[in-house]
């Protein structure tokens, strides 16, 4: 008589998988729609067992919210290509594609984070400096010399509001594409970035 | 014997100037800590006369709010300047300068307008649509023709980013200025429309 051997998961590995459960469960329900008992049923676990992994709901939505935003930041990392432009293009592309998959999450993500939660906040801001300054950390001073730019406060301050334009325009065009294509919306999100850093302070 | 005449104040006038007050403490407060009850001590009037007037705290809030967008749409009107570009520097620069002198008022309408209040987000988009709409209709057909561009849903679209964008750079500046002075600021403002315009789609 053989027995299948019992597979033990350490539980940072099952807490990893519980929250991949709950980051794919946001994408088609918003967080106040995403409570421990759905997730509980979707795990097929107990409920108890759960709140011994998150303590409450409000810790469980930080978990998820934090692994949301690091998916984010891994699917729009830049690509291995010596051309600036085209690294940003492709971070715009996979940055766009993922809100596209994930509209109901995101949304759901950036209300959450501008909202009066100051850990959501904190979640989201610190996620939203990675992305941009990651713009000015891969590229180096070389990349940004391809710009024709130094990095300055001014430059920097300049990239985050660039960075909220682009949010603003993607959740406005996936709402309404207004006849406008996607690679015409690519392009945009990607020429203004450089036409906004030659107004730098 | 004289007595002064009572005058006799329309409960509509007496409700704008309960909200003028309202302002006028948020100012300094965030509205969660602007209460039915520091209205009812600051304005010297009962408690029970205030929920006549507002419904309740919700209601209050949103009364409030209302009337703070109304003010910033009041104060950067545009000027009477046959410059499209000098309107938009003036209108800015009121902008800021209101942001500026509310700064605390700002920062938690802007919060309470991108959280999961319906009401509350559709008083601050349209308020931020009339923002950006004026550019439009104030400048009319030959206006935009100064800049070079068409009304077209991709001119707006990109219109209501730079907004965002906007936003984003004087709450980011007035937390920190990182030695950028005021008129540097405000020349970046101004000069990223006519940048963002030429990328629009």
């Amino acid at each position: 008589m053989t027995t299948t051997p019992r597979v033990r998961m350490s539980p940072a590995t099952r807490r990893a998988q519980l929250l991949d459960l709950g980051v794919a469960l946001l994408a088609t329900r918003s967080l106040d729609e995403l409570s421990i008992d759905l997730l509980a049923e979707e795990a097929n676990i107990s409920r108890g067992l759960l709140y011994h992994y998150f303590g409450n709901k409000q810790d469980f939505h930080e978990a998820v919210v934090r692994r949301a935003v690091q998916d984010l930041i891994e699917v729009t990392a830049p690509v291995d290509d010596p051309d600036m432009v085209t690294r940003l293009a492709v971070s715009l592309d996979n940055y766009l594609a993922y809100v596209e998959a994930n509209r109901v999450a995101y949304v759901s993500i950036v209300r959450a984070a501008s909202g009066n939660n100051d850990t959501m906040r904190e979640i989201y801001q610190s996620a939203r400096n990675a992305l941009t300054d990651r713009i000015f950390d891969a590229a180096g001073p070389a990349g940004l010399a391809e710009f024709g730019i130094e990095d300055t406060p001014g430059v920097r301050l300049v990239v985050r509001g660039w960075a909220a334009m682009v949010e603003q325009l993607v959740l406005d065009w996936i709402d309404d594409p207004r006849g406008i294509s996607r690679p015409a919306l690519l392009e945009t999100l990607t020429a203004t970035l450089a036409l906004t850093l030659s107004a730098a302070p």
